[in-house]
């Protein structure tokens, strides 16, 4: 596996374009404000995401990707905010993620060599780790940041067990998922050809998979976790507190 | 699935034998106490697992399984706290946590209808969710808890995605694993017959598998975490400061 701290030559940084899907419904926490908007330790989870991005140099422009209920107040009151924290452009979210997603991708400057698509509510991700994915998507295609599954999985049909797959080489995706540019342009061609678009398609390295691409992994820390129940934010919360992150 | 909070008539209960693996090392905390013993808003977390089945009248045992570097201080300076949350009786561990149920089995009342395990550092398991399992395991055989997996999975081969499997029906499994006493005791006769007992069982519920029983599940809470890393100890604290559990 690769290790996220190989040593990488900045002047061979590849130009990096960033997409941040935040288009989705924020039901499963169960509150009304988006969740990329709760506040955590007093700063919004999405200017903490992106502070991250905004650190790297490589990273030439970040699409914002919202819903269009929300789009009036990116593009108003919140939109001086999310400049300074690097957003370059905003755009309408669509009917699932990889539409959303295919939508941001319209936008981005057709020089960069490598997108890079990353949940809004994850703010714990690494710039090492980044770096590393941008780098090894340049070289290779496509590259995503993944951790070992620590919970023994089965597969369960209606109140059954059916299968416990073995855990070897059983890895828990995380984001930013990192392509070549025209890898990623390619793949979604290739899927509105084929079986389109579905909202069974939760990760984004899934289309480029379809379409025959072969995706490298870094090993990423399970600190780069997604906050989307409430459980996770007070963890986030505490994991800032103790300085875990 | 069937659901925790199903209404299960007292009179119905079966007598159910609880062991408790406690004789795992504690590398990855990288603590020199043993996990269980961490204090958990000033509790020890291995107290805060036992005062769950203490409540529950259907347990009629409890037997604790520790490392030989512990079994002294487990029946001298920790056994009045011990038994006082219910615990009845101290075996020693053996090579992995398999054999160390098993030597925890070998010491029940034959007279139990469930076996029931459960880790030491899963404190937040609900009395609910235990008494469906034991019920169900009671009727069927096996019954396991499980929780939906939320994370996209990918298997992962050196540094390469090899598949992504459908995530519709992949859940997590968690603790108490509850079987008839019958069908346990006839799964160790039948791997130590085939396969023998490897490092690789990672749940009890695969020896009853491997032996053909068909296991049942139960919709647990995902808050039921297990305590394995600094991480999820300062998760635990704050699901305790939040009232979350």
């Amino acid at each position: 596996m690769i290790d996220a701290h190989m040593d990488f030559n900045d002047d061979m940084a590849p130009e990096v374009s960033l997409i941040i899907p935040a288009a989705g419904d924020s039901t499963r926490m169960g509150m009304t404000k988006r969740k990329p908007w709760l506040p955590l330790g007093g700063v919004p989870i999405i200017l903490r995401t992106l502070s991250v991005f905004k650190e790297i140099d490589w990273v030439k422009e970040i699409v914002l990707v919202v819903n269009e209920q929300d789009e009036a107040e990116a593009r108003g009151p919140q939109w001086e905010e999310l400049r300074r924290h690097g957003v370059t452009m905003i755009v309408t979210g669509a009917e699932n993620r990889a539409m959303s997603v295919f939508n941001g991708l319209q936008v981005t400057d057709p020089a960069a060599e490598v997108i890079a698509i990353h949940d809004a509510v994850r703010p714990f991700v690494s710039a090492d780790t980044c770096k590393a994915l941008f780098r090894t998507a340049s070289k290779r295609g496509a590259a995503i940041p993944v951790t070992p599954v620590t919970d023994t999985i089965k597969r369960v049909e209606g109140d059954k067990v059916i299968d416990t797959p073995q855990r070897v080489g059983m890895m828990a995706v995380q984001t930013p998922q990192c392509f070549r540019r025209e890898v990623l342009v390619e793949a979604y061609e290739y899927a509105f050809k084929t079986d389109g678009i579905s909202d069974n398609i939760t990760d984004d390295s899934s289309l480029v998979e379809q379409y025959g691409q072969e995706v490298s992994v870094i090993l990423s820390s399970s600190d780069n976790i997604k906050i989307t129940t409430k459980e996770d934010l007070v963890l986030a919360g505490s994991m800032l507190k103790a300085g875990l992150v």
